[in-house]
């Protein structure tokens, strides 16, 4: 097959009228598929199914230090859930609070505070006239919701396979006082599924920010959420290293068991410097009196440690690597004899990036859409919902099943070219 | 035996005498009890463990409508929640969140989104100079701290049997448009047990606030939580109350099951107005995808309906009502004849609120705390922790067992009448 860029007017009206034949076949199946969200599948949920059995009524629900988890208190979380979060996070007990069930929540609340009362002594948010984060882009939508929901004025930054233009974000984080936060996944990021190589992280932890009170807002969500069982990305400590660096209350670091265990039912956690802790925690005794400390011994009891965390991970990556196969299949066996599309090939995470031709990603998703196909809106992947080049699908493969996924990529793929070719059959004709 | 206020210098001076002898007695005994705060004890912490059975891994975690609860998504509560905790909070289920395991984290997020992003279009309360809250006094010193913390200024209203003084709330309210609110535990309040008149809750729902983003904080935590089978208060419903007389929108109600299942492993819940659900929904949306739905499920599927809420409510009191009638058997037994303090007898909620003579609160609880019984810091249950009179303390009597109980109360009322005949022999001779 040719590629598009190299077919003639009629050669691309003849694959035209072919892909529009495909495209309406594919329509009277009538069809209702989804890869808009990262969300686990019924086989993923059923592998936690034994969380449920890990307390019963017969079950002792005390700590070892004797905490009835029952009752009220313990502010930060049970030890033994530090323990196993701390080893999932790479972090010490001692740095980590243990939240509710949601990580998304815990940002929002630690983006909240900042507004509300201001970090470690500095002007709260809601009094300053401007401020700013820098959000890496193609990124997490909901991430941008934050900070677009609290007036934060948000600045694109590229990335690269390598993480953020470091180039770009020391320039800005170090002239403007008022730039607050960087919004980071820097590890299978969301969507590309790329990690920050060890030079960026050694970068983010020497940065020199106008702002005291900018702090790196870094969500580590799929810190084991690793495809394969030799091809693992790996991914520098972020807070011992800003320790290292000597900017030890740089970095909140975020982490949840939500795509572990059951996304809702899990357990949130954030880890920082204790100068961070201590200020978090003024604020936190405030708010609560505690957070679902039974949960967190079920999930202790669950796993017992890291090693049974990581077990279970694996069962995880039997179900889903399949599926991410089957998409980078797919997309290769379509769109690289006709030279069109670019996509990323992660190791871990819950996403393909997908950048189409510039000026197709909406027409793409709307025509998917009405063929049954629902994906993220495009846009999403950019603050405001705004893709300057309109071209970054989020591709989510974990959801659907095996042979739901193939038809919803046949479908996809046939989008693409589609809207391609009519794109580039109109700049020929113009 | 005489009243103190009776008594001459020279008996004074040998009652004391002999008080001392007797808290000597009670040091020696080196004990630890606490009645400070309002948390369950161990046997009732036992009734709920079937909520641990509620779920096992053979059980469908989906519920009536197919929603798979382990799974994301949800933002407002599944369905079957909101039927049982609408009959809890005696609401339509179309009026009700639920959100996660604690209803003071749901009163301070709604105090911040008030503070962040303002009430249903009004300026958020950080862009004005001053925000004041009505505090009716004695209250609940956790409700204090969230004002405090956001820099509300507090207000006392005095408490009465039929609830807080009505007259002055109106003209307040009524007056001063910085005042944006006021706390109340409108059923066996905290930490009295008073429950509202049916025209305090009328005169509440008529208020004609100076602020159109003034809001009733109705902290209904203990809307089920009687002690007696027959003896039991009953409240007008606020939000069909605020319906009817064409001011729907003027209430927030809170409630919970901390009390009711685990404290912290519970669901919590919010019941307002159509409007007000709209406004809070374009804020939550941001702030998480959803609250534990295995939980919200687990709840549903242990008690069934409300029948059986209440059915376990009954074995709730069965364990602390005698506690309370201890507490208050002992201070009459100690205290009326020596013609010292004021106390309420509830019929429910978790306390007993007590009136020393005025000056003798805090020295009767430092003289406590010496002989091993915590009792809530004296000025706790005021704002900014002041208590102008020096005069109440609150009485917890759930936590401790009953023979520890009776142990503390001994104590305690020896500490009250010492404190209160070394004031008054100060006193005549001065």
């Amino acid at each position: 097959m040719k590629k598009y860029a190299e077919m003639s007017k009629q050669e691309l009206e003849d694959e035209i009228v072919q892909l529009k034949a495909q495209y309406k076949k594919f329509q009277e199946m009538d069809l209702n598929l989804n890869m808009a969200r990262g969300k686990p599948c019924r086989e993923q949920l059923d592998l936690s199914m034994g969380l449920m059995d890990a307390l019963n009524s017969e079950a002792d629900l005390s700590c070892e230090d004797g905490t009835d988890c029952r009752n009220y208190g313990v502010l930060t979380g049970i030890d033994e859930a530090k323990v196993l979060i701390g080893a999932m996070m790479e972090n010490k007990p001692e740095n980590i609070i243990i939240y509710g069930n949601s990580s998304l929540n815990v940002m929002y609340d630690t983006v909240s505070r900042a507004y509300t009362h201001g970090i470690m002594g500095n002007t709260p948010w809601c009094k300053l006239d401007k401020v700013k984060f820098l959000c890496p882009v193609p990124g997490y939508d909901r991430h941008f919701a934050i900070t677009e929901y609290f007036g934060i004025e948000m600045i694109n930054v590229d990335m690269t396979p390598e993480g953020p233009d470091m180039d770009k974000v020391e320039e800005l984080v170090s002239s403007d006082e008022s730039i607050k936060g960087i919004w980071c996944v820097p590890k299978y990021s969301n969507p590309q599924g790329y990690s920050y190589s060890d030079d960026t992280v050694r970068r983010f932890a020497r940065l020199k920010p106008a702002a005291k009170d900018f702090r790196i807002f870094w969500d580590n969500a799929y810190g084991i959420h690793h495809l394969y069982d030799n091809n693992q990305d790996y991914l520098i400590e972020i807070l011992e290293e800003c320790k290292k660096a000597g900017n030890p209350d740089l970095v909140y670091k975020f982490a949840s068991t939500s795509k572990i265990t059951f996304p809702g039912s899990g357990i949130a956690a954030l880890a920082t410097s204790l100068n961070n802790l201590d200020d978090i925690k003024a604020q936190l005794t405030n708010q609560t009196i505690g957070h679902d400390k039974v949960n967190q011994l079920r999930h202790v009891r669950f796993f017992g440690d890291i090693n049974g965390m990581k077990a279970h991970m694996r069962k995880h990556a039997e179900i889903i690597r399949p599926k991410f196969e089957a998409v980078l299949e797919i997309l290769d066996r379509d769109l690289t004899p006709c030279g069109i599309g670019d996509w990323t090939k992660p190791n871990g995470g819950y996403f393909i990036s997908f950048d189409a031709p510039e000026g197709c990603a909406k027409a793409i998703v709307d025509r998917a859409k009405k063929a049954g196909v629902t994906m993220t809106n495009a846009g999403a992947t950019y603050p405001y919902k705004k893709d300057p080049h309109d071209s970054n699908i989020r591709i989510a493969p974990t959801y659907p099943s095996l042979p739901d996924l193939r038809t919803a990529m046949d479908i996809f793929t046939v989008c693409v070219r589609l809207t391609a070719a009519t794109k580039m059959l109109a700049e020929i004709a113009e």
